[in-house]
This record gives structure tokens, C-alpha cells and sequence, in this order.
């Protein structure tokens, strides 16, 4: 039995997104078990599962504009933080939480723990692509600055993910930069060029660029917290732009455009699906002794549904305790 | 007359582009000089027009895979060079070019020269947003590193263009970092930060965020050229994917959809327009003795178009000239 602890009070539509996912998930997935941390009425109002899910009260919460450290260290009955408790003291095996990203990253550190040997977490997401692959970005702002030496554990942490969990036998590992030629880029990204290269177990295929990570130029992407951070973003609101403009531009294109929209509906309904983010999960913080996940804070049900699917896929894979052994050998080794 | 010395040799559809381009503005525009330089031959199979447009004929050209700093040093009668020299000796007033991004920039660099105060030059491009106004980003990756100090010449320098080209009264200078809050980012844009809130001559609204920017968050946004170009290559191809999926369901789709896709032409149409970068004019190479203007090396002859129309208004505002002023003045008060 997969055992997941669920912040239920983290999101813009907590509880009741989050609780709806985990109904849906109960039903459909027999080898989980659910804990709902969070306020139990509130809980109670949308739970229609009964078995294999528990409710552990608790009135205290982390805001979305509450300062990270400080709130993690400070609200010691927040539902995020009891739900970490749990993670570290081996009462669940995973963590779900639509909640204050910064404060789950603190809540990783300082909670549950890093792995030994991994010196910086990284946040990690399963992004689209035109071929429907996907691939694997981090870190995608777990850090706002990053050594070369970091890098490099994250080409190894991804290449892990894309590995057992996507079941990629020989995952292509590029490094963002700014050009694809071995010299461009700064001297972080110089450094991390060279010491990817050396790296025998990953396959490197060198610097790929911004423009072309979502053709599936590589499975995993490598960057710095900084500009993994500024990339996703530009891409979030480069798509949701688009897809404003182009709602926008049908709806008030008079009869003509409507109709036209009617007919096309299938198809750009299947265009929304290649490009939603929701069905791809969450974000993973990687490089912790367990799963932390981070679902998007405007995640609904159907997103906390994919998001607890890909946690039981992780937990099948048992890749955290695989990457426990990888590392530990690794600094034996040094 | 305002002089334009143009690389008639660079981009992927040059010559051809190049040249109808200078065809439609030399006919729109009564107050431009067109210099092309170039292949004569191959220049006079698509110049229609005979006033105001000297060929200066070239066999020399530089590629696109050409080492740009070597190729501007070696290639001493390349187009490129030719019409930077032109610059430089002031027989024209700015240089148009559609090829080797980085040869134009070594060009600006070793040829133009850069305006006395401005460490390093930036590149900026007037982005679209969603209410048509668009913003100003720079450095677009002219610099593979920058220093508080460089961003906050880009944050002057975007300020000045925004308020003598594009008219704005009172800029909003925002700075791109990984979070809103006065306190976000790493070492360089932390100090960033700081020098930005303490110049007196900007109206600076603090950081924003890449998924802001095409809502029109700022007129002016600041970025070190690492993050800059990232950020503007995921916009790109963000944009490019969605477009290509959008036609390709609508392609795919059947009967149905290709009745829907032709009664819904004329607003995919102005959805296009509203995305195109080409209508927005090229990148210009800023903190230079004269305006050294980037089209897209994909450019169409309507693109070329449009970038010398933009020139065309900054020559019209003296823009350069008034900035070396403000400049040495600075310097001179340091």
C-alpha cells in the first residue's frame, strides 16, 4: 500500500479541488491510502470515499503569502508542515500540497530532509511536447543561484526520473543555454558543460536552447534555478496568452467566428489537452529523502487526480530509495 | 534624409527579402536613403525601385556559421563590415542587418563603437502584449554575463527609448526576477534591485515576472542577457508550438474543422498579427555611436519593412545622440 500524505488546505480551491482529486484517485487506484491533513468539517463536506482515506484535524495553515522559513518554522500545526511530519517519521511515503511553493521547499529542507550527498534539491516538472513525449526541467526555481557542481546532480537526478518513473531506457540529458555550441554561455554553464561531459552515467547530448526544448530536443533539461524559473514562466504565460487571444478572438468574431469555433471544438479542445499542464502533474522536489510534490496553485480535481497518479508511479518505481543507494555509494566513492 | 546603410547579403531569404523590403520603404518613406551592400547582381534581379538606393557591390558575405568576432576581423569586404564601416565613418545614419547575430554584435562592438559611459551594450526588441501597447526587454543576449551596473545602464537606455521612440511619458521600468517581492532573485539582481530603486531619472515599479511580462506588467523590462534570451527564445518557441499545433489539428481535424478553420480565418488572422514579432521591428544593438538594427534571420520582405520604419522613427528622435549627451554627462558628474 502506497501511502500518501495530502496538504488539503494548500491552493486556490482547497479544500474542495483537493479532496474531489482524492476521491476520484480512491476509486481508481486500489493500492493507495490517503491522508487528508487540514480542517476536518471543511474536509468532510466534499469526501465521498470512506475507505483507505484518513483525516488528521488541524485548524493552523500556511498562506500563500506567508514567508516561507518563517512560516514552516512557526506554524508547527499548519497542515503542510504535519503532513511533512508524517513523510520524515516514515508514517507516509509521499507529500501532495497545492499550497505556498517556497514554503514546501522549506518544508523539504528543514522537515523531511535531503538525501545524503545531494547538495540542492531541485524542482522538477514533466513539460509537453509537440510529440506528446514530454520532458523532464528542473530546477525550475527550487534555487535562485546554483554551482556547476549542482548542475550536474540534477542532469543525474533527471536522468534518473525519465529512467524508472517514463521508462526511458537511455534519456537525452541537454543543458539550457544559451546557444548549442560547447562554448557558449556563462561561466556557470561553461563549467557545467564540462563536467556533464564527463559524467558516465548520463547520456549528454550537449546545450540545447529555450526555442526547442518543447519539440523534444532532449527527455531531461537541465538549468540553473534562475533561468529554469524565468523559462517556465515565459512559457506559462506565452500559452496562456495565446489561448486567451484566441478565446477571446472567437468570442467576439461576431456569428461567422462563432460558428466556425463550434465546428472546430474538437480540435482545439485536443490542442488545450497537448498543452495542459495539469495532466502532466505536479512539480517534484527531488533530491528529498521522500516525494514532495507541488500541484499548481490553481490546480482542480482533475489535476490532484494526475498529480496522486504520478505519485503512486514514483512510489511503484521506488526511485527516491534507488537514488538514496546511487548517492550514497557516490560519496563513498569520493 | 535620414541614411540607412543595409546588409543586403544577410538572413535566410536574402537577398530576396532584403530588397523587396527596401522596395516598398524607399516607395512609402520620401525621407530615407537606402545604402545596399552587397552582391550587385543578385540585388538588381528584385530592385524595382531607382531613387534614394545606392548599390555598394561585395562579394564577400558573412555566414551564418561564421565565428563572429573572427569573421568581422577576417571578412574585412563582407557586406556586414562594409556597412558597419559605413556607420562608423558616418556616411549613414544606422545599419540594418538580418544575418549572424553574433557578428552583428562584434560588428558594434569593434566597428560602430559604443557610446562613451555604456559598458556593454544591450540588445532590446519591442515585445508584443495583449493590449497592443507592448513592452521594451533588454538585454535579449548580447552579454552571456552582466553586473548590477550593466542592468542598470539597460534599464536608462530601455527608459530612453520607450519615452523618445515610443512616446510613453513615464516608462515603467520593471526588473525580470523570480518573484515580485523586493527581496527575490540572486546576487546580481538583488543588487540590481538596489541601484534601480535609487535612480532618479527612471520610474522603476520593482520585479516582474516572465509570465507577466505580454500582460503588459512594465513598458521597460530589465534582464541580465543569460535570462533575457531564455526567456525570449521560450516565448518564441512557446509561441511557434502552439501556432504549428493549432494549423495541424485544424489541418488533421476533417471536413469539420477545415469549414470551422475557414469560417474562423479572419480572427486566427488577427491573433497572428497581435503574436507577430515581424510588425514589431527588429532587435536593436543599444549603447552604440548609431543604431545597429537585428531583423530575424527568418525575416520576410513585410519584416524588413518594418524594421526600417522603426528605424526610420528613432532616426526621426535623434534617440542615439541625445543618449551620448546624457551619458557623458553622467560620466563627467561621477
Amino acid at each position: 500500500m502506497k501511502r500518501i500524505a495530502v496538504d488539503a488546505m494548500g491552493g486556490d480551491h482547497a479544500p474542495k479541488a483537493i479532496v474531489e482529486g482524492v476521491n476520484r484517485a480512491i476509486q481508481d487506484f486500489s493500492d493507495i491510502e490517503v491522508q487528508l491533513y487540514g480542517h476536518e468539517d471543511k474536509i468532510r463536506e466534499y469526501l465521498t470515499v470512506k475507505e483507505r482515506v484518513t483525516i488528521i484535524h488541524t485548524q493552523e495553515k500556511i498562506d500563500s503569502d506567508d514567508e516561507p522559513t518563517k512560516a514552516i518554522r512557526r506554524k508547527k500545526e499548519a497542515s503542510m508542515v504535519l503532513a511533512a511530519k508524517a513523510v520524515k517519521e516514515e508514517r507516509a511515503d509521499a507529500l501532495l500540497s497545492a499550497g505556498n511553493t517556497g514554503a514546501l521547499l522549506a518544508a523539504g529542507l528543514l522537515v523531511v530532509g535531503r538525501i545524503k550527498g545531494i547538495e540542492r534539491p531541485g524542482l522538477m516538472s514533466t513539460l509537453p511536447t509537440t510529440n506528446g513525449q514530454g520532458f523532464d526541467m528542473l530546477d525550475l526555481g527550487a534555487n535562485a543561484e546554483n554551482t556547476p557542481t549542482h548542475l550536474l546532480q540534477y542532469a543525474v537526478l533527471g536522468s534518473f526520473y525519465a529512467k524508472t518513473v517514463r521508462g526511458i531506457a537511455k534519456p537525452r540529458v541537454g543543458l539550457l543555454n544559451n546557444g548549442t555550441e560547447a562554448t557558449k554561455g556563462d561561466t556557470l554553464h561553461k563549467e557545467a558543460y564540462d563536467l556533464l561531459s564527463r559524467e558516465p552515467s548520463i547520456h549528454f547530448i550537449g546545450n540545447v536552447e529555450a526555442r526547442d526544448v518543447m519539440h523534444g530536443v532532449a527527455d531531461v533539461v537541465v538549468t540553473d534555478g534562475f533561468t529554469g524559473n524565468a523559462v517556465l514562466k515565459a512559457i506559462e504565460g506565452t500559452a496562456m496568452t495565446i489561448m486567451g487571444s484566441l478565446k477571446s478572438s472567437l468570442t467576439s468574431g461576431g456569428f461567422k467566428a462563432k460558428l466556425g469555433a463550434l465546428l472546430l471544438k474538437d480540435s482545439l479542445y485536443q490542442l488545450k489537452e497537448t498543452m495542459d499542464y495539469s495532466s502532466a502533474g505536479g512539480a517534484v522536489l527531488f533530491g528529498l529523502k521522500a516525494p514532495l510534490v507541488k500541484s499548481h496553485g490553481s490546480s482542480d480535481a482533475q489535476a490532484i487526480y494526475h498529480t496522486i497518479k504520478q505519485i503512486r508511479a514514483m512510489l511503484a518505481t521506488d526511485v527516491v530509495n534507488q537514488l538514496v543507494t546511487t548517492f550514497s555509494k557516490e560519496v563513498q566513492g569520493d
